[in-house]
């Protein structure tokens, strides 16, 4: 069961969706195994848009558009155009063209303005985009546009992905409904650096575009910058929020803000669960640090440790290597002063081997690797380096074979 | 063949180590496969030891010990004592225990002073060294002690090493032979931070302290610190430099430098060719880099990039990933003037796609992934950034399933 705080409930009909978006999701022909591969969001008039992307060098050129885009608008974006199957970075001049194309088209199908516009790609890096059957298709895609059609919007954007990763939540503020739904796409390249793969929100309460940044920022730093499959940022990283942008008392932000929490740590906790060959979600909390940051670093670096998550593949409680990950995130604590548990059994006390029967720690961890994908079935390490009142929590998962597999076996 | 810079001379005599210093190895009973696990290396009197320990905030207490004496005895080291089996890291109050009572014990039995002695430990973490069983077979170790020895000593400090990693290199200065010799192990759980895992130099010619500090940093830097199996720096890594202590003109100090320099390099190349479940070496060259520091942080990234592993396992060409793992590295560069080869092949040029078989480049990498170990058989990447006239290389290898069996099927 997704907990879900206070106030917020979760919305299981899969055609409700925030008031005033519509969706679409349909095949264009650019993935050789006619998946759904083109997706379109269509945002009410003056809806405020905030957008966080990859850091690396290496950008997609989409990427670059993206983030021009909202800039010169101040965020007035009204659609966005997603596609899977090509990743539209290091493609050269094609990278511009292609997104300019396409942008230009859909704006017109759309009667908005190009610059309203953003794209956002996925898939094999260095391969252009198809453009003829993206161009093509269009049309199609603009046909689909309906409220209760995220469903296939959140299928058409992925790739190595398993399931597809969507949420809905809503809440009553002063009578009027406010519903947030969200939906992501990543399983390979994971570790987002002040974004993350692809995630989209929508949300139909109006907040300002000073407000919303920092609201969106907020939310990415506790999710989607808190998870790894295997400690590699990719080209095409983005988040994108969207408000409609009809206001709502200050007052109120407060609730707001834990509603995108919640969307971004679902979103960002399925990733970490579909990781590449991943059989379970592993969840590291530190407490007891000197700050927020020294907390996250520390999870982090544990949850992103190929030996931490071969252990925890093999249901092996190896807390050397735990604590090891531990020392090597550069954040300096005492040993002598660390508590170390996995689940309910305390490994470590004070620095030391406590006493703990090993084969029930492995009986564990083997009770939460599943072959299906579960995303409440969490592996829990939690340290308390008790030297301070903060904490932080990082998401990963196990390093198989299959990962090893699915990344020497196919270009992606 | 190993490159051997001129003047230098590969010694094939595994029988050779430099004039004074003396060796052993033994099978001490701290492994349970009963291979060897015990060394020890006698420098004569006044040599010249210098360190470079591991940066991980959680350390084995072996290792704080030696950085004390080192600094205590301004260098003055005789005789260094090495376990495998056992990390003692992590171990409680066992961690200092245990390395006091062995160099205590050893010192009487070499009739030298107890802080002339250091120790160094590699194996499990957590577990404390199987301490009786050391100390009842340190009278026969001290017995074993020969100058013709350093190939057991080699092999005693190996865990889930393939094979000994050892390299002994002559040369004449002015009519008189100097030799350097050095061996280390190494496998997982590697990613030096200013050290390595357990490696050790012996030269028969004397620096003195500031300058041999200064010289095994440099060498260190360009070797141990440049390799990568999966980005975990260990609890334990250690690197000793020990030199006669006689005195060179200063002359002759870039051509021992030269002399140190291949000796860390060859072993630092056959760490990651040993590379857990690896099967080819990988070599990085990063060139046209505006410092030597951007240029070796941009080929660490990408030799440590799960997906580049992943690939290069698959002989797959995927020049994306090592695009988009250099994009990672945090450092700054233009990919419209980037020029990056796979072998001998052009993939891209100016950023952009070069014309190039794919099949080819494919076969060329197929061509170097060897069953047995050849750590010549090197696959090489080769990034030109086109805007200055630094370089830098890194090694790593590639990622296998073995990789993830060894590490999750096994207690490390």
């Amino acid at each position: 069961m997704i907990q879900i705080e206070t106030n917020w409930s979760l919305v299981s009909d899969v055609k409700v969706s925030p008031n005033g978006f519509s969706f679409a999701g349909i095949s264009a022909g650019l993935k050789d195994s006619k998946r759904k591969d083109l997706a379109l969001i269509l945002a009410p008039e003056n809806s405020i848009c905030s957008g966080l992307f990859t850091q690396s060098i290496v950008r997609a050129s989409c990427v670059d558009i993206c983030e021009q885009r909202i800039k010169n608008s101040s965020g007035l974006i009204r659609a966005i155009l997603i596609n899977s199957g090509q990743a539209n970075a290091c493609t050269g001049v094609f990278g511009i063209q292609h997104t300019l194309i396409a942008t230009k088209e859909i704006a017109q199908l759309l009667e908005i303005k190009e610059e309203e516009v953003l794209m956002c790609s996925t898939g094999v890096i260095g391969i252009p985009i198809k453009i003829k059957d993206l161009i093509d298709n269009l049309p199609d895609l603009v046909e689909q546009l309906k409220t209760n059609n995220l469903n296939n919007a959140a299928e058409a954007i992925l790739t190595t992905d398993l399931v597809a990763k969507k949420i809905t939540i809503e809440t009553l503020i002063e009578g009027r409904k406010v519903t947030i739904s969200g939906f992501a796409k990543g399983s390979g390249m994971i570790y987002p650096n002040m974004a993350t793969m692809l995630a989209f929100l929508t949300c139909d309460v109006g907040v300002d575009k000073e407000e919303w940044d920092k609201m969106i920022s907020i939310a990415v730093k506790k999710s989607f910058n808190a998870i790894s499959v295997d400690g590699e940022t990719s080209t095409n990283d983005a988040f994108i929020g969207i408000n409609t942008g009809k206001k709502i008392d200050k007052k109120f932000l407060s609730k707001i803000q834990s509603g995108i929490d919640i969307v971004c740590q679902t979103l960002a906790k399925n990733i970490a669960r579909d990781g590449e060959g991943a059989n379970c979600l592993l969840e590291v909390v530190v407490k007891g640090a000197k700050n927020n940051s020294d907390a996250i670093k520390i999870a982090r670096s544990i949850c992103n440790s190929s030996l931490v998550k071969t252990a925890i593949h093999g249901c092996d409680p190896n807390w050397g290597r735990i604590i090891s990950a531990a020392g090597n995130s550069g954040i300096n604590f005492q040993l002598e002063a660390v508590d170390l548990y996995i689940g309910n059994f305390q490994v470590l006390k004070n620095g030391k081997l406590n006493q703990y029967d090993s084969q029930k720690v492995t009986d564990y961890i083997k009770s939460k690797m599943q072959g299906e994908y579960l995303v409440d079935d969490i592996v829990r390490i939690v340290i308390n380096l008790n030297s301070g009142q903060s904490k932080g929590t990082a998401w990963g998962c196990d390093l198989s074979k299959k990962y090893v597999e699915i990344n020497s076996e196919y270009t992606t």
